[in-house]
């Protein structure tokens, strides 16, 4: 395979990963929308059993913490990807792990708007990349472009 | 009703609320433990859907990051509950909310170790008790009473 | 007076007050340079007493994280300067207070890169503007436009 | 040297390093209270300098977050050394460096109450010591033991 294609094949392999085998993104029906290393996002549907507050009927605070944290994650996986691509380093032999060691150090979330709409988008920018820590900086917007919510995450790596 | 039945009534829909009401409450699979109103505790069950990484099989960030928000706002409620009690404002007419208007403002989760364990406590204390905006603080221990992960979260109340 | 002088003198005003009437900020050498209500700009040049790491010569962390909050604590400031003319209440009887009554709430500061640089400067976006509560993101960048640091924070108005 | 004098001599070391070679913190006015690994303490005295509202005569934030950051360094300093001295590992060719290598990942500072006294002491605990990362949650209290604010931070070492 040229790098072109071992490219594509790992950023179907990155989606199947986020979408498939992380159990809780199944629960919150995440969609990787875009794999963009400056900027992945992450989709998902309002649905019911999402619902934090059930006479507003708007999102759960948890879930956009726990989708905030996943784009993160996503976004050091991909950027990653790429620093090690650019590197001419994608050799067979190295393949670069699907789900690499990526811990969360600690995150910070603001709610900025009541999470309402009916679908949802969650964008991330690696804002530090260095050997053993990554920073990322996120947000959520709803259907209508509007800002719910921000994050602000460190994180483990290598 | 007297002021001890009228709490006791009060805590009940408190954890009726909590646990039933919440739609993504019901997705965590929390339970409210204890409605102390110093440090009220919720519990959760390990199960196979709140996983995050399968190959390590710990709790999703997620779940941590939503639990501890949860229970931010539980120990608010109770406080700003004991609170009108002790101000004798506790008549018929003028019912606490069982869930009252609170908003996070902001979030703050640390990760401290892997969750690990077969069942969860999360733990809140109400730091600051203000008439617009409370602060607590919170964390998480698995069942061999390591500490998991801890919290920090501003609220709106009022 | 017209608004437009109005407004001028009040950022005069606030100008004189961010750089003279806070003591701590005179410790700093903050100078406000920039008004501009969607993104204000405070500078500092670099100096002996700033330092956290002798033998690295970089800004002490509490340098940047106090500049931080104070260009906060101005973007909303001028945010709300800037709503009240918008509604037309900028009578002579409703003065914008100079040092409006702003209190951070909480504050987080991720540390991007070391504070070296011979000046530096500090930009606020207020990202929510609420009647209680208002929340700013803001950046630290050096001489040469590296980001050093990020803020965000949440302050209570009004 | 035998291991409890060259234990003395370190702490005396760090004390010195931490008030005298860091320029800041001599702004601040920091000077070591405890050099206790469990729970260091900081401790400076109110001066004009450090107020940031004149009306009000309280502290400014930047004060109190700096002098928090500094108290988790000093904290994660000492863990350190204490955790090489269990070790066995304290001999005269691998002295532990008094400024080890600390460098602030992110910190979150919680503002409860408006700080206001004569003097202030500021705590730290370590609550994760990692061969890479640490992260400590500290406090800031006034001369009438009121809490003024909060801290969680995050390190890296080593």
């Amino acid at each position: 395979m040229d790098d072109e294609h071992k490219l594509a094949s790992l950023k179907s392999a990155v989606k199947h990963a986020f979408e498939q085998m992380i159990p809780f993104n199944r629960v919150l029906g995440l969609s990787v929308e875009s794999l963009d290393a400056n900027s992945p996002r992450l989709r998902f549907e309002m649905r019911p059993e999402l619902v934090g507050n059930p006479v507003r009927q708007i999102l759960h605070g948890g879930v956009i913490s726990a989708t905030l944290d996943v784009v993160g994650g996503l976004a050091i996986a991909l950027a990653l990807a790429a620093s090690k691509t650019d590197e001419g380093k994608m050799h067979e032999s190295s393949a670069v792990p699907l789900l690499p060691n990526i811990g969360t150090i600690d995150l910070r979330i603001d709610y900025l708007r009541p999470g309402r709409g009916r679908y949802f988008v969650a964008a991330g920018r690696v804002v530090r990349l260095g050997g053993r820590v990554a920073v990322v900086h996120s947000e959520l917007v709803n259907d209508a472009d509007e800002q719910i919510a921000t994050g602000a995450a460190a994180y483990m790596v290598g």
